[in-house]
């Protein structure tokens, strides 16, 4: 049961160029419709005005019409008199100009004169011919051209095309884009999917890409693993679209049968191009439509629909791709990139002193949350072998630049609290965003140090004092101007499997052999707990079974062990209540942000601040279980350091 | 019957204060809908995983599962062998992990070593647990929030949702906004209007913005001049809307009920804004409605809308004002600007020599072809006379700027085939575009002199040699090193009316007492034409009746004739062709582009020559009549200047 693994490396430019050469050749297809739903939609043709704008000789102001030779010779000292309806008109802004006239005084300089003699108006200085009048075609000069070919219509385009008499026109029609999800694992989203059945999604986000990006999508039902009926529907969807997107099946796996199916229906130009993640993409035309195989994990799918879909379809509708601001960044950490290939790296990005600084998310393909959380991506190049810290790389952003200067950035320790506070910051509506991402506690340490975070989430435990977080702060960053907040006291326990079949008890059980534990990442500060706890009370760490298994964070323990993975974890009693696993309660900690005294002065922590300490976020965070904020918002510690004179 | 002028001048920033704070204090409405329609919507609620993603353990890779204990040992130098089915599983990327398996073993690493014995396989080196598996929650864990409250979602958010179990979701209403139209002059757009008549297309636009800006748009019957019906609808409208906008009758004419009416039933919070465009913008409330009545003008109202009404429907959507990129550019004139109002100048923007040069285009409210053309709009504070030439001002773009890092500036003369040019362009897909605006052909050599334009576009006679062009590039831009090529060959002459009654045959006719004569601008190559013309036949301009009345290109000259303001023009055979004039011949022109050798030789430039000596650019230019394109792309003439060795 051997497979060829065919894959090619083809550079993604040369993909491109290949896959754009032959998608391309179709002209687009025309419809003919009403101007006023045509916002949005691209001219076929130059379009050119019908009437002028305005048609007729109109008055600009509201006032009278008068023949502007009737009005020379008056001035202030010797006002001039005309009947009205016989040599003055009133007329409103936009009236036609009454025979014979051609200028408008405006209101205001027109006098009463005589209460006697309504229908007797005074002026006091003469209107030169023209004045205050729109002559025909001031705006628009019929057989004026309004807009030319290929132009993406704005709203007040509509206005201008409405005002020259044009009131239906041609645009390209919009792409239509066939979307075939495809695997005998998929099935379409149900409430409690079955183990091995994974819920289809990737179909819905392509469909709400792509009409985004100006075409039409169609999703089909979900093709099982089965070659003949593949071949059935890629016949119908290609010879009824302007595009095919094959979701899933474009590696080279056991069951994969696309391009087998490609290869008898049309011509597969490239199956592999030099990128991660997506590298398994297939680009293909059967007839004159092309196909796209894409791969099936979300993130190398949506890679592959931005940088292949995206701008084919902007081609299509004879438009150059949207373009996304690039903003010159400094990388947080450390990459390493293969030479194998381009590799797309989706990044949080944040301002911290003036400096914008890049965090690297998780480059798993099937990390769909880490296309939300981010902020942009870069491409390192094929030929570079990664980034270093403090390197200045280009991001573009999926965010505007000013989003990003309201975002509060916090680096360190996982808490469900940081969630809460994002949401209830973004509901008070200043503008302001929080971004978390979970380093551990050292690692926000770490973070403070190099300038990367404005907050670090800390609970670290001294081993010698029982002091949570102080003597760290002290330690390691005695240079620094801070101030430490304390945010909340959360319970910290075991958690065991509901029923709690092993009886677990306490922390001495971890060591038997019938017990599997999952352990959190070195520099965590429940891990620096855990040890604490197993010096103290002389507990071997080799003798736990899973000690070297991570998790980073108190759900991800939870859901191991509410998955059977584990038998027990340690973690805090919220995620254990959220996952529904049994909580043995161990000790009360501090969890508390540190930040350094210019952050504490802003605006931002400002806003931070007064949801902190309001009611409803405490109360919020109470409600998950084994969380006290009694005391949250309070500074707890202050460093020494000696401002400058 | 004399009016009260009400309208006060409150400052911009003043108004939207006092707007916001009433407009803003009802709670948006939510609604229920399904994810996958959810796309552009915005989250009324943080929302959190129902489900863990993956929701079991599932292989990473296409391979065999494994338990990982069973392959400790397995080294090149002494394989392993496990029977497939008993120790070993075939297995998909996304498979279900069967019992007891904790561990996947990729296909490339998995060998055959005995063609007897298909279902024994052999490995090479030992699976360290959980290798190559996505354990449960490794994307998404169950309770985890995958996005905050009033969060825009974005196509692969609704991806994430659907992998986190949610399949509906709570979301913000769309801000239903209510259209009224106001004013007996107009009329819904048909076909032949009768003067006085104006086509309602303001409504049309504000509806199309609307959309754009994530609200729903619902347009009324046009209103007439009638108190009670206003009334009616208004009640109508705000009890079933967010937002109403009145559209014309804001300001304060004859019959501008708005105002009334709107005391009567709620509350007016503003009338009159120091800004212009748009000053007579009304901000009211009917109970907890906002209200906005915007002039008729479409510019003025274009800016009403873009300035109270966007940032309105972001702010009720919860979310920031769009925000477009700024451009600090060159001002390539000198604008004077009240100090009664913040003046909103909308410009085109080019990049000539490095440099953005930004040109005012027409300032008239009226005109809704200076919003189709522009690149951008700049702001003159209140308390700020006005630009100098050169000034650096800040252009907020409503282009990209590499859109407009590709275009090509053309000012000058005014030609048609220019437009015929700029659509050819469109249509060859390069990517670039051609700006024109129309200064006269002096004001062309004035704009090379002042590097503010890569081409002018001229048709200066010079009026010794009879030659055009050259002389007045050697006299007035000696020290540039310019080319000059040909365009077009066009036939000049007089326009004058169908059937010509008043018999108008040669250029002695405009000095007749019965001919009113309508003119070009100073330093148009036309009127330059006309004054040597006159001087060869000894005639007097001032004996002209309409000399001095100006317009701005041929068209607008054919207009005023065609439409009888004036009993005769000069201009080009297809202006009189287009609107239907007569025209009687007097000379050909030669109508050329002058631009600096570094333009020339520019891809740009390139792109150019390849339609202008292109068939079809030279058929379509030549079919509107009096257009000789032979020559069309020779190099006419070359500056003499010396090149630095």
């Amino acid at each position: 049961m051997e497979r060829k693994i065919y894959l090619s490396n083809t550079p993604l430019s040369k993909a491109r160029e290949i896959f754009w050469s032959k998608a391309l050749k179709k002209e687009p297809d025309l419809e003919e419709i009403g101007t006023t739903e045509a916002a949005g939609r691209v001219t076929a043709e130059a379009v050119f005005a019908r009437l002028s704008s305005p048609h007729y000789h109109a008055a600009a102001m509201d006032g009278i019409a008068v023949k502007a030779s009737h009005t020379f010779g008056a001035t202030a000292t010797s006002p001039l008199r005309l009947n009205l309806d016989e040599k003055a008109f009133y007329i409103d802004t936009g009236g036609l100009l009454p025979p014979d006239c051609d200028a408008v005084i405006m209101i205001e300089d027109v006098f009463y004169p005589d209460k006697a003699k309504p229908l007797e108006i005074e002026i006091r200085e003469p209107a030169p011919p023209w004045q205050h009048v729109r002559s025909i075609g001031e705006d628009i000069v019929a057989t004026e051209m309004i807009l030319p070919s290929y132009h993406r219509i704005r709203p007040f385009d509509v206005g201008a095309l409405l005002n020259g008499g044009i009131f239906k026109l041609k645009v390209l029609k919009k792409p239509r884009v066939a979307l075939i999800p495809t695997g005998s694992e998929l099935i379409d989203p149900i409430k409690n999917p079955e183990p091995g059945q994974i819920l289809e999604s990737n179909s819905f986000t392509f469909s709400a890409a792509v009409g985004e990006w100006g075409a039409e999508a169609k999703r089909f039902p979900i093709v099982k693993d089965d070659l003949e009926q593949l071949e059935e529907v890629l016949l119908e969807a290609s010879s009824k679209s302007d595009l095919v997107l094959i979701s899933a099946g474009s590696s080279a796996g056991r069951k994969d049968f696309t391009v087998k199916v490609l290869e008898k229906l049309g011509e597969v130009l490239v199956h592999g191009v030099a990128m991660r993640p997506g590298k398994p993409v297939i680009l293909a035309m059967i007839g004159s439509t092309p196909v796209v195989g894409l791969p099936g994990y979300p993130v190398a799918a949506y890679m592959v629909l931005e940088l292949f879909v995206m701008p084919l379809l902007y081609y299509m509708q004879k438009q150059r791709p949207a373009e996304n601001q690039i903003l010159p960044s400094h990388s947080s950490r450390r990459v390493l990139s293969s030479l194998k290939e381009e590799e797309y790296l989706r990044l949080k990005v944040g301002k911290v002193n003036d400096k914008f600084v890049a965090t690297p998310l998780p480059r798993g393909s099937g990390v769909s949350m880490s296309l939300v959380r981010a902020d942009g991506v870069t491409s390192i190049p094929q030929d570079k072998e990664g980034v270093e810290p403090g390197e200045m790389i280009p991001v573009e952003l999926w965010r505007t630049a000013s989003e990003i200067e309201n975002t509060i950035v916090c680096l360190g320790s996982h808490d469900l609290s940081l969630d809460i506070l994002f949401d209830h910051l973004k509901r008070k509506g200043h503008g302001y965003s929080l971004s978390s991402a979970h380093v551990g506690s050292m690692g926000g340490i770490l973070a403070l140090k190099r300038e990367e975070t404005h907050l670090a989430g800390l609970h670290l435990l001294d081993e010698e004092t029982g002091q949570y977080n102080i003597s760290y702060l002290e330690r390691y960053l005695p240079e620094l101007e801070l101030i430490l907040m304390h945010l909340a006291k959360r319970e910290l326990g075991l958690m065991v499997k509901e029923g709690n079949h092993l009886r677990i008890t306490r922390l001495e059980d971890l060591c038997r052999k019938d017990v599997v534990f999952v352990n959190r990442q070195k520099g965590a500060g429940t891990r620096i707990f855990l040890d604490f706890m197993l010096r103290e009370k002389d507990l071997d760490s080799s003798a736990i079974t899973g000690y070297e298994r991570e998790e980073f964070n108190h759900l991800s323990v939870a859901a191991a062990v509410a998955a059977g993975s584990a038998d027990a974890g340690l973690g805090i009693r919220a995620a254990a209540e959220a996952l529904g696993v049994e909580f043995i309660p161990l000790a009360w900690e501090s969890y508390e942000l540190a930040m350094p005294v210019s952050f504490y002065n802003s605006d931002r922590c400002r806003a931070l601040l007064e949801i902190i300490k309001s009611d409803s976020f405490r109360d919020s965070v109470e409600k998950m279980g084994g969380y006290d904020l009694k005391q949250s918002g309070e500074i707890i510690w202050r460093s020494q350091t000696k401002v400058q004179p």
